[in-house]
């Protein structure tokens, strides 16, 4: 059965293994018209490679993306668009002694039961390489979205129980003009700044100091990443399945690491009483608005208008050089492994722009569509 | 475009709005041959009445299911199953003097703003009533899961911040016998016998407590729900993108009240170090288990044999008596509204139905997908 | 698994078995602010009854339409418009003796070999009554066609070999101007004013005459019916899999009787030269149009502007009182069969309005889908 | 919109412009531990190939077909399957001079109108070459198929009106029994050895001595093909809309040069009556058989085990060397114009490929759908 699509007007279809020729991505759905390059592409991409950073270096990806189709004199067609990234210099010679491993954490287990085989180089198709197909997919949504001024912002707000400033406490209000473009240019150029994307630069330093340090131990760390959207216009949402909290859940919950979704107050709003949640309605300037934001720009599944606000809940990596207890799955018997190799004691910094691409693309799938009425 | 289906194999359309002629859906795919009768719809619908306890009393429903195609001879057809529940005895007048309100915390002004048009009366098609044609449809599915021997347990675990103690920990482990059918069966039994539905009999009793007070303030408050499915068998889900995760937050998400999903660990998760959190595996009887289950049963989107645990948080009742300030979507001025009738204070009861009942119809849909090989 | 769903933005789900409690269906994706009542379908549902004319009487059929959700004040609200028709006066009592029978030309066979069950009341879920709901559902989709200033007309060309002269070739060039509004008014009523459904008057007779003289033999005959949209604009269509010329397709052949479909020149087109066949362009009044249009107003599955023509091919109905050898598919063996009661010995004027019905239903998904660009 | 996917359990994609990088497609849902190579691929690719004949000649493809995941030791993984075939060699400068017009019976003008721009090379994305990728994928569904003894067998019947003898009547009783694969064989054998893929040896030399002529006028010929599935067992297809006839209808119409679909006696049924249509049941050792197949395997939408038996109506090749008139698309003025370069007289065997593509990916959709029961 299928299930490497996503969305439905602007229909995203990923492949590949991490360990096979190519990752790719086909996009159906786009707009003709819209002028594209293989740049606007690539810089998204160096936003997820690792080794950016010096605290979350891993695997040396090159990652660079071909277009192979959909193009035609720096315009889109309005055919699909094909993309793909090679996979280059990979070494799968680490993996042999766990191929018959399921390794804890990992989807090992399951793809073997579920399939009765799989490629057990780099993770296969369970790979967080994957991403990069998500990444590219989002690069052109974000580029549309951009065009209508949709903004999509993400960055880490906790590491291990390192809990950041809530620096986009004042963009959480009406279209995020009270906070307005200069805080949102802040954010961002802070959290790029910082190995860990965090915007609150204090905070971001003790973050690094404990990825360090549980490096050091072989562990590895989870954290918190918010995803923030201005700009969206309201009416966005096909309740009551396809509401548009329930998208971006679904696709933020389809990222490997991610273990929670909130929207909004999330689940702060359990232990809130209706007068404190409710956003009370005003005025401002013939327009409505809320004066708080709990709702995180969603209300009844259709967007409000104002911010929409995600926050992910991105469990520590899996992959740890600690021996851990496990199970030989061709011999049966239980084992000790301890995995070698180089890897990444944090991946939070890495799924912020994954989490963006999610959140682009449920965004421009909905902005496609046929208005209501 | 297209909003209120869900499901691919086993699909499921509603349709209704609270005070227009009934509630209806209509479930596309249920395999032939399967025993079913209005008395097994009934069933699950009484539970998510309202008016069940003293605590939660509001709108008083009669809810008779018919089932108007799809059966004969007291077996499914493959054909597809029409449901309906008349809206009896409704009274619309309370809202006349709120038509061109939009209420804080509800979907009055974005489906205003998105239809132009909507029908004021009760909430519409936004009201929590929609969600009769959701626990109808889940009854099928979980007969049918039933007969698979999966089950799935609903209870409240958290109410304005008073939370129960972890009554549900030692089902957490594989496949649910470390606690076993007598725990399961405890833990329904107790949940079902207090108004809050939570297990925790000591707990619940302070929970009812808090209930009274606020609703005598004419305020409301949230709380938490969880979700376990026992008896899921490995390899359920489709990587990437329709992982077995991601279509659960999806489905609990787009219930009207829920702001935040959980699996396993969760937002826990988020404060770990790989080697808590990594759930090592073992040999049990010459099956693979995992000693601990902060995955939720499921990796790599795919259920690992283990129990299935979500948790979803849900806001307070947005009608609230207490004054509110808002909006004239009319008159286009700023107007306080107070909310008269009679309010549930707390829907978290009422949510489990409509938790188990979603997540039994993303059960189905795998079970009766075709497998991987 | 779901098949009773059509569309994908304008989504119909049809439901009910021949003898079962209704007949019903649940439009997705209506768009809000549409002035639509019962009267607007009851109008469409006429014009399918059996008993219309002399020729054709079978069952009676009161057919009236429930609204149950979806409008408010007279106004389509964007949510669900369900709608169904009771089954009264229902006697299935001329099936008892059949019920074991899987009569020839049916689907009895098939039901019973896939589903293991089967409502053999009336021909059940197969039954040709399950096309009240498509021409319910259609009804809505001409209301906004026609707001468009899209108009669908179809008509009966053939019957048993009795060929109509080509009344519309007038209308087959650009956008209908050619022939004009006169000439499809008098199309539609001299179709519409016979007992066959065919305009022309003469044809029509000889028609009349065949099917007493076979329905006298207790036997049936075939047709062919030609439906044309005119008016509708150039752009519609998803290639290269949902090209308008294939969901066309998909849309016609999936009613019960059909076993061809034609798009322009059809069958023709396969006797003829390239130099015959493409249609030449030239400017009228700045606008681009084709001389002849052999394309049917379809090229590359986008539409053209021009017309679209579409013919099928419909087989003479199943059920007939001659002497027929079968199975007893209870005793597996072979039984001589008579089926008794008032058949219906050519269905081709009700096929009418139901392959406009599924033109229409087709040319709304894509009039609502977002353009290319 | 999207359109360039087919199927929802066996999900193909495809992409690629004519004089693009490449074409490709992406086969989502096909089961894992399926033995499959590139040499699997390339079977089927070298018999759509042009220039396989002196007849039909035309651009020279090395059409290489590259895998680039889903494939692991030699066995599919469960994942997508994505492969592409280069484009090499081409020469787009023939296209230069047309760049601003719409050639007759070609796509040039919708793409135009509908996306506001197009790659006019080669035809772009409405190339006749984007059939490469159909074939691909239909290489692996027959594969599948073919591991249920379920067979295709595509042929030329018809070509500019010259009609082949009815060599596959024996195949189109119960199962294909009567032929049995002797007759199979042969038929397959003697299409395979004629450039127009006509099992009829004399009328084969007829058609390519017409083929022969028209090409000397500068011309093009139309024509019919068959294509029959043998072995498929009763079950397959879901009514009401997703009928096995009319996803085959859709599946062949939305090949670019279809313009009519037959389903067993197709548009013969029209003169007949019900008592000649209706294929009367018989028992054969214990299994339910029709003595004939007017329905052409298939009753009320579900198939009943006897072959299933299409015919698709091929219009004559669009691009033609006789002066047609036309429009300059950016001038908006009436233009002469010749296609230069080498045309394929006649595509109707290289259609056969495709189609017999389409039936197979219409045939394994349905197969690996969960059963009615």
């Amino acid at each position: 059965m299928t299930g490497n699509s996503f969305g439905r007007i602007f229909r995203v279809t990923t492949w590949g293994e991490s360990h096979g020729e190519a990752m790719g991505v086909v996009v159906d759905g786009c707009p003709a018209g819209l002028e594209l390059s293989e740049a606007d592409i690539q810089r998204e991409l160096e936003r997820r490679k690792p080794g950016v950073s010096e605290i979350t270096t891993a695997r040396k990806e090159a990652d660079e993306v071909k277009i192979l189709s959909g193009i035609f004199d720096g315009k889109t067609l309005g055919t699909p668009i094909s993309m793909l990234v090679w996979n280059k210099d990979v070494d799968s010679s680490p993996y042999e002694s766990l191929k018959d491993i399921a390794r804890p954490g990992q989807a090992d287990l399951t793809y073997q039961l579920k399939y009765g085989i799989r490629d057990y180089r780099g993770g296969g198709r369970a790979s967080g390489r994957e991403t990069v197909a998500r990444v590219a997919a989002g690069a052109i949504a974000k580029k549309i979205l951009a065009s209508h001024a949709i903004q999509i912002l993400g960055h880490v707000v906790e590491v291990g129980g390192i809990r950041a400033r809530n620096v986009s406490k004042p963009l959480q209000g009406f279209r995020g003009q009270r906070g307005g473009a200069p805080l949102v240019e802040e954010i961002i150029r802070n959290a790029e700044s910082t190995a860990v994307r965090c915007a609150d630069l204090e905070a971001a330093r003790r973050m690094e100091a404990l990825i360090t340090e549980v490096k050091e131990e072989g562990d590895s760390v989870g954290g918190i990443v918010e995803v923030i959207a201005l700009g969206v216009p309201a009416g966005l949402g096909e309740p009551v399945f396809d509401k548009l909290d329930a998208e971006l859940s679904k696709a933020l919950m389809s990222i490997g690491a991610v273990k929670g979704v909130e929207i909004g107050a999330g689940f702060e709003a359990a232990g809130m009483k209706g007068s404190e949640m409710n956003d009370e309605l005003y005025l401002q300037e013939g327009t409505i608005r809320t004066r708080t934001n709990n709702a995180g720009g969603i209300l009844g599944g259709i967007s409000t208008g104002e911010p929409i606000r995600c926050r992910i809940a991105v469990k520590p990596t899996s992959s740890i050089s600690k021996p851990q207890r496990s199970v030989d799955l061709e011999k049966m018997e239980e084992v000790e492994i301890t995995i070698t190799g180089r890897h990444d004691p944090c991946i939070c910094p890495r799924i912020v722009p994954v989490a963006e691409a999610m959140v682009a693309l449920v965004l421009i799938d909905y902005l496609l569509r046929a208005p209501g009425r």
